[in-house]
């Protein structure tokens, strides 16, 4: 598939590494490469040595799967923050979205990919065993499944639901509905469906400071 | 200007460094490292070591200024090529576009850059004495200068030829008109006008086998 002809070998197996990252083709593999050859040593050795560092020392939370420098995140550390409430969500780039709001105050439940048969992903390579272990040892007034909004996502919230009905803990998904700014025309259907059948109360818009 | 929330600050450091790559993002960036550190510690570590390798060992070829594994370039030392003919190119990503074409039988000389006051960028920074000497010591019938088609190609262009032109060579430039495949209507007005000004004999369009 590679026609190009490379002047050095030893560029070519650089710009083969980038261009097998995701999204990262040929092209911009070798301008990728061609830049970092253009720093200094120093550099490039604190670039390479950023990914090994984080390979080699990165942990999991062993709370929460999230990673972590240690072996309780910050977030599982956070006295500050509501231990009751524990948040589902798929991987560790959701975290950081749900973080970006600002407005979550509780803890995380990090299960590690969703069931997907077509992908080969079962429930046992979740980590949904030890969450119900969490529910399980009390203390847990709501678990909130905040997947994402598709087949596997909702596949992945109804087992979850069955493992953790039998407990007496709160089970929630996060509201699935229009987005905030978009203009009705341009919603799907589905979703526009959805909205309407799972319309809120119109007070319940104030209470923000409620939410939890 | 970074408002993330990153779980772990050996995934930041690595996030950092990634985005400080032209035309990579953070969120791109992140992804890029999260889909790393999904595989095994000897992946990483190949990934890694390919660049610093590349960093501490690569050379340029002491002819013709392109990268290179060894001392003298796999161009400069192939005997099929024609050492009579220099194509003058800005970088090492010219010297592959051309290559890319199959087509010319020539060497290469990499000035390193591009005449350009704006960057600070004198005829003193780039590879032009030595293409002087080159063309001095004899041996070459022809240099073609095939810089970019901009105001900076065009001085770049007309200092080199005013350096060369005391010498018995024939110095070219490369052919600017409209784009194979483009429909004229969305030709440039300047590239237009050039290419009917500097049109060519339409016999000479069938004798690309001598075109050297």
């Amino acid at each position: 598939m590679n026609h190009d002809h490379y002047p050095s070998k030893l560029l070519e197996t650089a710009t083969s590494e980038f261009a097998s990252l995701p999204g990262i083709g040929r092209k911009t593999a070798l301008r990728l490469v061609l830049h970092l050859l253009k720093q200094d040593l120093a550099d490039v050795e604190r670039f390479s040595s950023s990914l090994l560092q984080l390979k080699k020392e990165i942990r999991h939370c062993s709370y929460c799967h999230n990673i972590s420098d240690t072996e309780t995140c910050s977030i599982c550390l956070d006295s500050k923050r509501d231990n009751s409430l524990v948040c589902v969500v798929e991987n560790i780039r959701d975290v950081m979205s749900v973080e970006n709001t600002r407005q979550y105050p509780g803890l995380y439940h990090v299960l590690g990919g969703i069931i997907s048969p077509m992908d080969g992903t079962g429930p046992g390579d979740l980590n949904i065993l030890s969450l119900e272990e969490k529910v399980a040892g009390g203390g847990i007034r709501e678990v909130i499944l905040a997947l994402s909004t598709t087949m596997e996502g909702d596949t992945t919230n109804f087992y979850i639901y069955r493992k953790l009905n039998k407990y007496p803990v709160k089970i929630s998904t996060i509201a699935r509905g229009v987005s905030i700014g978009d203009e009705l025309e341009y919603a799907d259907e589905v979703t526009l469906g959805r909205s309407i059948a799972n319309r809120t109360l119109f007070e319940s818009s104030f209470n923000n400071g409620k939410a939890y």
